[in-house]
């Protein structure tokens, strides 16, 4: 299908080109922040900004911005974003559609000769991706004053954060709270199946998953293999493989309802993994993400009621299960929501709603101000990849909504 | 209770204790095979050898041999032994036992002016346990003939194998096959819980049950735990958990027979092992013990066909199971067995028929010449950790029951 789009797949093309084309040369696509090779990507960004005669400058947060003047800066900013870091051997689009389609947003603005009334900002967000400092969200934190102090003194390879931030061009030491930004729309790969297997274009984001992680430790006894009756045994590693199957059981559950939920065993250490011993010890990591807060505090209580049954079932002694992190759903603005939706429409994009599973710049900025974001597809759901990929044609229809959203916006179609 | 025995508690004592002294200090009670400490014991067992009137020497393959000459060395030879090494943070009787007991039976023969017409040796193997060199069961192998020439090639620590036996007295080069023993026997601790739960004072071993290690591969996807849909998942280790609780079924239906049976997932490696990254690959490693040859035969076809349920089931990929190893069981001779229960009749020893689950010296002996073994009971079962525990009381009532037994062999009591 050729559609007469306001945006150029053209130019998005080469944006994400260009960036792929920066990286680690042994371990396409890797951009990690903080390095050499992210600040290469940044200088190729600069010029493009520069290109497309936005005013670009460094915030103190170390975000990368090119804003382009409106009419009436005294009614806010509208801020388009994402972010250009990678994870190692990451992939091309992950983060680098987002920036891509933002830019494009104001290039077609510019094509068409559309002036705003709002001062509309083109971000490239700093160390979304967990960095070599450990965390993530690094510039959508700082610029929201949300970055905890603690976090500057962190250090990796031989760098403070502090240093980080400010060798890409922040003042790590300034305090930064915008007040002046009144929405917020972020473009990203969707990092799922749903929108590919639907053959949808767009996914509007209703809300970011809360997550939560929750460490289990199964304490069996360790005896040898061959000579302890299989009745007398306290296997560690049996009761875990029950634990596995009733978190699964259980996220399967919910899952089934209106709302996103998922539950993963990633990790899982053994003790002490020994062909001729009884399993000992079994520690499990379990990653909880869900869209209504309701749902997690369910699977919690399960999860508890599980596990004494397990622990009775099989001998074994459990720990309660214990929170490592607990972060709540973030829902995007209902406002937004609908001048998206609307904007699908205008731009003839076959949309749905639909929650993230994954976090994003979008949730910190949610917590200060309005902000939404919207999926495109990608090919079988996968990311974190080099096999990363999606469709130019598919992110240039993304970029004519977010296009379509802030001439709404901009006209103050949002309550 | 107070048995009025014919061996001494008191003797066994001053070896298992004079052993234990014998340790790398930080890390008691190690005693490995090849090591200046593994010697070390061995010049203090010379020296217990010498003390009981011991014909001295190492033979060819390495092991230690006390000679107690007979009236009619032309009968052959009946032979008691175990080991003296150790593995690492080892115990102070799983082999020392052995070894303790043998050299008891000599003692308390001569304390009561016993001549048998057989010579009597008294043997520590070299290195029963897996030593740097990675395999077992060196000394008894070679003493047998069935020790692989191209293990002499082996190296560790910048030490060949050959270069080892050696070092500790033996002659590598040299081809030993005995063909004079007409009966072996050996004592050793349970490392089970079976003889103390159920208050009996020896075990009669029927056979050391084969060994099959069997290595299956699951083969997942590995997306993104936050955004991919529970129901589109190839999650590798919910798929793992279904296979190891499968083994424990069908090991459990085949543990409920009269032979031993018993089945362990020992091993269980998981990649990436990521928090937030669905399992996209686990590696099993089951360990599989079988007095009975047609019950490893059962399991492993009820394990090819389970696999084919579960991957049927759960949509991930499982190769067929691959058997890594595969060593048959080894009766010990019926006639012996005979000897043993009625010896344990005549000392006094509440005693029962029993597999053994672990490997030992016997298996080896046993496949060229009659032999047996029996157990004594060990606290708790446990073995190879520091707080391995044996009682010396018990011990010398299987001493007795071995110079019982000596007694009845040389008459000709075994068929």
């Amino acid at each position: 299908m050729t559609r007469n789009l306001p945006t150029s797949a053209a130019r998005i093309a080469e944006d994400i080109d260009g960036l792929a084309a920066i990286t680690e040369p042994e371990r396409p696509y890797t951009r990690r922040a903080f390095t050499p090779t992210f600040l290469k990507g940044r200088e190729w960004l600069v010029d493009r900004f520069d290109a497309a005669g936005l005013e670009t400058r460094i915030d103190a947060a170390g975000n990368l911005i090119g804003r382009r003047p409106g009419r009436r800066p005294d009614l806010g900013t509208i801020m388009l974003g994402s972010h250009s870091d990678t994870v190692p051997d990451g992939g091309r689009y992950d983060g680098i559609a987002g920036v891509s389609a933002a830019l494009e947003v104001a290039c077609a603005l510019a094509d068409q000769g559309i002036a705003l009334d709002h001062d509309l900002e083109i971000v490239d967000f700093l160390a979304e991706e967990v960095s070599i400092f450990g965390v993530s969200c690094i510039g959508s934190r700082g610029m929201t004053g949300q970055r905890p102090d603690e976090w500057l003194e962190r250090e990796a390879d031989g760098l403070t954060l502090k240093r980080g931030i400010n060798d890409v061009g922040g003042h790590a030491a300034a305090t930064l709270t915008r007040n002046d930004i009144v929405a917020f729309l972020e473009l990203h790969i969707e990092q799922g199946p749903v929108l590919e297997t639907e053959e949808r274009d767009v996914g509007v984001v209703t809300a970011i998953a809360g997550i939560t992680r929750i460490e289990i430790v199964v304490d069996g006894r360790a005896d040898h293999a061959g000579t302890t009756p299989m009745n007398g045994r306290k296997d560690a590693l049996v009761a875990a493989s029950w634990i596995v199957l009733a978190v699964e059981r259980f996220a399967r559950e919910l899952a089934s309802g209106e709302t996103h939920f998922a539950a993963t065993v990633g990790e899982f250490r053994m003790e002490p993994n020994a062909a001729n011993v009884v399993p000992a010890q079994v520690t499990l990591l379990i990653d909880a993400r869900a869209e209504d807060r309701t749902d997690m505090e369910r699977f919690l209580a399960e999860l508890s009621t599980g596990l004494e049954g397990i622990a009775d079932e099989t001998g074994v002694a459990i720990a309660p299960p214990r929170v490592i992190s607990d972060n709540m759903p973030t829902p995007c603005d209902p406002g937004l929501l609908s001048v998206l939706d609307a904007a699908c429409e205008t731009a003839g994009a076959r949309h749905r709603r639909m929650a993230s599973g994954a976090g994003h710049d979008t949730a910190w900025l949610a917590k200060v101000t309005k902000a939404a974001m919207i999926f495109v597809p990608c090919a079988g759901g996968r990311s974190h990849t080099p096999e990363e990929s999606a469709k130019v044609e598919d992110i240039a229809l993304g970029a004519a909504v977010l296009m379509e959203a802030v001439k709404r916006i901009d006209k103050g179609e949002v309550s």
